[in-house]
């Protein structure tokens, strides 16, 4: 167990806790700071999943494949939405942290099966899209898209604003199967309208982050922060996009003199 | 129900089932094309999980968080590995297709729901990184990634040939927490060892494609095809380290001239 990746993990998150501004990274949700996501973390434990929940429905899914009778066992999620967004005026993509129960299980199970201390809840903290499901009937992807910008991050962005990184990503293909559509918006702070950092109603805790353009390939290479692939190919996806446009506009100069 | 990304996917894919060799993809796998992938696929059903699973553990989490007692239910999932790999005799990166049922599940709900009729298997198609999961105790990362690629894909590569793309992405934060780490690698054809597609044993039907590294940008933006953010971020990280190469060869060779 020792060799694991959340093994590797909870020691360099035990050796860099304190850190939590690396690369740069500065918060932009003034109500919403590191300390507020982490506030009052404890008393962690684990016990089976018994009565039904809202989020994770176990499914069997049964076929026939080649003549033989296959049994195939996943779980229904609800499909979802991403943004990644860049701020122009500080040239830097906007990220959203927060603490993910089911990360942070990770590593305390591991942490657990070594014989070390538990984790800080630091070791549940997730980089990621700013993101949220699709469960309002006759929103469309976009419009949930925009409210969750709204709601995580602070922006008033328009469904006419976004443009798509990619219609139909499936992040967990052999679980849950749930597609979600990643869309791509330039903002800047004349487009605030509030914080970020979540809704009470849901009782979320999200920070919104800026990351420099500039520290995306050390961010991403960083082993000890835990974020998701669809955040990685949003930020090469997102800087490509700046380079395209530069490139246009160099053009552009250069034709008109 | 019909706005939804599965419906969406469900009518496009209908559009078009039969163009399996889209964006110059071609099969690397003559043992295990398209058609063997998709052999005998039928009679699909669905039942909630009673028996328990070896790759479903539905889990309660339990924590304080700011004084309040919560709950978050998630499911343990392995930790896995994952490779983007680009052959440089066809200046083409290695793609991964299977049927995921998980996948196809959530078309078959949403034309259900619709009063539509069943979607093909092919809706069950998955694009993704070549990846396997670490079930194995003593081995590292790299050892099982090797062999993964060895399996599905038929390259023998070995650890020191792997350059880290990301050491811990989380594909699925909510629901497993499970880390992937996720490498690159360079092959070419005298690194053939087998056809690839997969064991007999684990009774995968694995299809290893080629797509070419000018085809990048259509293949992610194309909505009929259900692919992995890790795919999408491995496709731009790898084209990103070709574009690298490629200037330190032309600045060394200028300073040679």
């Amino acid at each position: 167990m020792a060799g694991s990746l959340a093994m590797r993990a909870v020691q360099s998150s035990a050796a860099s806790q304190e850190d939590f501004y690396k690369h740069g990274m500065r918060s932009l949700s003034p109500d919403s700071p590191v300390s507020h996501v982490l506030e009052g973390l404890c008393h962690f434990r684990e016990q089976p999943l018994t009565s039904p929940s809202q989020f994770v429905r176990p499914t069997s899914l049964l076929f026939q494949q080649a003549g033989r009778e296959r049994r195939w066992d996943a779980v229904q999620a609800h499909e979802s939405v991403a943004a990644m967004l860049h701020n122009s005026q500080l040239d830097a993509f906007i990220v959203v942290r927060q603490f993910r129960p089911a990360i942070y299980a990770v590593r305390w199970r591991a942490a657990k099966a070594a014989g070390l201390p538990e984790p800080p809840p630091a070791a549940g903290l997730s980089y990621e899209l700013c993101a949220g499901i699709l469960d309002k009937p006759g929103k469309s992807a976009e419009q949930v898209c925009c409210e969750e910008i709204l709601e995580e991050v602070g922006y008033r962005v328009s469904p006419q604003q976004l443009a798509c990184c990619a219609g139909s990503v499936i992040s967990s293909a052999g679980v849950t199967g749930a597609p979600q559509a990643v869309f791509f918006a330039q903002v800047d702070e004349s487009m605030r309208a509030r914080a970020g950092g979540g809704t009470m109603a849901a009782s979320e805790r999200v920070e919104a982050l800026s990351l420099p353009v500039a520290a995306v390939d050390a961010f991403i290479a960083d082993a000890s922060l835990a974020k998701t692939p669809g955040l990685c190919f949003g930020l090469l996806w997102g800087r490509q996009w700046l380079q395209q446009q530069q490139q246009q506009q160099q053009q552009q100069s250069s034709q008109r003199t």
